[in-house]
């Protein structure tokens, strides 16, 4: 089985390929080669070097989703995306990137199944960004794709052409739609989402963080660990049991900031609570204003994905697989 | 004003142009020029045929949406589009077309914008198309969109756009989705939906019509009167009352086949009824079960977008507009 990973140097990326490190047939087979892309060279696990291929690719350049796609790839899963502030502040890049980049590859795998007949398994990674305010208090599987940002447009787009790609037989995909994934690792950063991981994030390692918004403010949420395992499901799931709409808005928990609070002096108990210095920030509060608070996932859950189901469990997912088991400061 | 209309040879787009013939200012002030285009080159009506610069064009060509938006028109109405049926048959002329056609316009705008200011109305005719089966009985406004045909898809991706265009303040949208034209002037076509038409038009003409599905089924209908509406209303219209959810479905009637024959007995008497034979097709059948049957249109309605009330009136647009008042036979 050939795989190639699309945007493999990325958070939700590097942990994927990291799991096929840990069980290397988790994609449903043995792989022979592994196909690792991204803007910038992504690293490969150790176990995983001799089957390896990693490389720096731009994929709204001309030719490169061709040559990725002459490779034939069995899976191909597509993460690569350039990120919602980027493709808002810079219209073009976004669009030539997150629409056209897609479509040139959907496209090369048409291309290469009117060569010889070719039909790869493709694994889109969507966002909960398809969705724009006015919402209902539960967004349900068949609410409509309105966004608010051009990447949300760009994400509601791709989902459609796979959906008419499966339809037409040129593919069979699959669109997973992400949560806000929490807790991110790494340093906080400028994203306006950043604040429902830095608070839970930086206590634990003993920092301070800063709390932007009100304590009743509420969203939806999964760990790292679960987006990974959307991912893994998705490529071995049989997607005649999806249908023709072939997008779903994967499983996760709607949680206020109170919520992931109590959750933390649960796990790691009031010191880290200490920690969080409220200061409102009126902007960030009207970004987050617009964002959807609660889902019902009938569909997902009934083909199978799933995520955690409390807070503490987040919380526990992250010093597991981030502090060693430990909570630092 | 200037006016570009893109499609101007089909028939809502006659039509239109009749009704602006007939009354100049009704797109909301006179009309210094009126640019109409199609596949083949359009007519214009006499009385505006000084202002009428009318041309056979190919809008998936390289260089043609520039060279229309260049003239800056003030309203763009763009009806242009390979049919569902050629669009499915045919995967390329329909994504050439439906789908970069449209994003060449809508990027040519944008870049007309950036040369000096520029943000035209542009008004969409998108369809009943972007929804596919399963539905609810009633199709509400917050209804997704999961077209099961290429045709479908590519509206629904232009829809996308053009919200997001609009939000970026590039252009001033709106999508106008179509309920399936009923009664279609002209010849019986080859169109699935044909029938809808042609058991009415055909017996009000003295000639037999054939009915392929049952008496129950039941779709969704507005008279080519009411989608010239449609376009007019949608140029005059506060846009900004529309909000960031540009893309509308249009008022219409929901009717079964037994209703348009009542229609038709109250309307025309029995002697048109006796001239529908009923030749059942299990595929135009399997066809027609795939379409929305009814909806909820509160928003369109709130915004001034009418339709006819009952199939009667339907009937009788199409004697008044199309033979002259009088029924055949």
């Amino acid at each position: 089985m050939k795989v190639l990973v699309i945007g493999a140097a990325g958070m939700v990326g590097r942990k994927l390929i990291d799991r096929i490190g840990e069980e290397p047939e988790i994609l449903g087979g043995a792989i022979e080669k592994l196909f690792l892309v991204d803007v910038v060279k992504p690293d490969a696990p150790k176990n995983l070097a001799d089957i390896a291929s990693c490389k720096a690719i731009d994929l709204a350049q001309a030719g490169v989703a061709e040559e990725l796609i002459s490779e034939r790839p069995d899976i191909v899963i597509h993460l690569a995306a350039i990120v919602s502030g980027e493709a808002e502040a810079d219209f073009d890049k976004g669009y030539n990137v997150n629409m056209k980049g897609s479509y040139m590859l959907l496209e090369a795998i048409r291309a290469e199944g009117q060569k010889q007949p070719y039909k790869p398994r493709f694994i889109f990674a969507s966002s909960i960004a398809v969705f724009g305010a006015p919402f209902p208090e539960k967004i349900g599987d068949e609410f409509f794709t309105t966004p608010l940002t051009s990447y949300g447009t760009q994400k509601a787009i791709v989902e459609l052409l796979i959906s008419d790609y499966s339809r037409r037989n040129i593919l069979d995909g699959i669109g997973i739609r992400l949560p806000t994934i929490c807790i991110r690792p790494g340093k906080p950063n400028a994203a306006a989402s950043g604040f429902f991981s830095n608070i839970l994030r930086e206590p634990l390692a003993g920092e301070e963080a800063i709390l932007p918004v009100e304590d009743h403010v509420r969203h939806w949420f999964a760990s790292p660990r679960s987006a990974v395992g959307y991912f893994t499901h998705a490529a071995t799931l049989d997607l005649s049991k999806v249908g023709p709409r072939r997008n779903l808005m994967m499983p996760g928990i709607s949680a206020t900031v109170a919520d992931e609070i109590a959750a933390l002096e649960r796990v790691a108990g009031p010191k880290p609570v200490s920690l969080i210095r409220r200061v409102p920030d009126a902007d960030i509060r009207g970004i987050v204003d617009g964002w959807a608070r609660d889902f019902s996932v009938k569909r997902a859950l009934s083909l199978g994905f799933t995520a955690e189901k409390t807070f503490d469990e987040i919380i526990r997912v992250h010093i597991d697989d981030e502090l060693g088991g430990k909570i630092g400061g």
